[in-house]
């Protein structure tokens, strides 16, 4: 008798990640896995950054725990949005963007924006199957973060460095960061932002363009 | 042949919790686990904290993956402080609490804080051996966190909503907490507070004595 229980989940994990992956190419989208702690700005940011693409050459896969209060922020914008409730999930897992992914019509659609849930931990350690990561880091989280969750900021591809009108009332050294990141990750772009103004949201952009001309 | 690996593993952690809280009701200790997101605050407050009970009552164990950062902060109080990290791993598990009291004298000791791993999800599932929860919820995370992550707030024994210094510069309606505390825990104290500036520490003070006189 052979067991092969985790095996076996983890090569289903890597085959789901790997045909999503297929899928979004063949359908020349670009695929970001967003991902940060809870209430670092994901959901302000991809608002924002759906309106200046373009509403309805974007979607987002979006997932919490519970509520669709993340789901109806963003559909205010005009893109198809579809909430994913982990229940008591830490992350998203492939088969779930899977299904996820049967709810949109891709035809159309450039970017797929995945709002991962709000965990430092275990998102980073499961492959949805997208073509970039991208980081987020909010000034009032701390300078500590990047030397404490590495396994989060070494495979980003984009770190965007959040809440930066906070900087003038909390303690906070961009040093610390910065010494920290060129300790465990020199590839990924810094890009400082204030998603609830709007402030650095053109580097992203630009970002996100160029990413996509990439795939 | 039986298989049996996750019910061997369940019963395991379960036994070592209890394990764990019977060496701290015989010794008089009062064990809080402290969670929350990352950033939320909770090094600083136990700084406050152990300098305010007195250093050589209390002692901390604190999980992070990587670092000794926060270990360092809280050693400079005096209290007896040990850091567990964790690697890849999401959450303090109670095998590793235990390794981790092997390394403190109890004698003397009135309270042991368990700092988490910054996580909003992973730890809320793990029962450790303590006799009460702590959960931060920080103003600049936002007033959506507790009907978005249930499974950490609804078993708390006390909640602190700290940076309340922020409530002047961010976005954060206080009703929402307290609606969504409403429907899904209604036992647990808020304790408004500014660990950064002392604010609110004296009714956390009360409370903690009170538990421990209650253990």
């Amino acid at each position: 008798m052979k067991i092969q229980v985790v095996e076996s989940v983890l090569k289903a994990d890597a085959a789901a990640a790997a045909n999503n992956r297929a899928r979004f190419t063949a359908a020349g989208v670009l695929a970001v896995n967003v991902m940060s702690a809870p209430g670092s700005g994901k959901t302000t940011l991809l608002q924002q950054t759906l309106t200046a693409l373009g509403p309805a050459r974007c979607a987002v896969l979006v997932g919490d725990l519970q509520t669709t209060r993340d789901a109806e922020r963003l559909g205010i914008t005009g893109s198809a949005v579809t909430q994913i409730n982990t229940g008591r999930g830490c992350h998203l897992s492939p088969a779930q963007v899977a299904a996820g992914l049967d709810t949109l019509t891709l035809a159309g659609i450039e970017y797929v924006f995945i709002e991962n849930v709000g965990n430092m931990v275990c998102p980073a350690a499961h492959d949805l199957g997208e073509q970039r990561r991208a980081v987020l880091l909010s000034v009032p989280e701390g300078d500590d973060k990047v030397a404490k969750y590495p396994t989060l900021f070494q495979p980003a591809d984009v770190i965007l460095l959040t809440k930066t009108d906070l900087l003038s009332v909390v303690e906070f050294n961009r040093a610390i960061v910065l010494a920290d990141l060129a300790r465990i990750n020199t590839h990924a772009p810094l890009i400082e932002c204030a998603p609830k103004s709007g402030a650095g949201l053109a580097p992203w952009l630009t970002w996100l363009r160029a990413a996509r001309a990439a795939i």
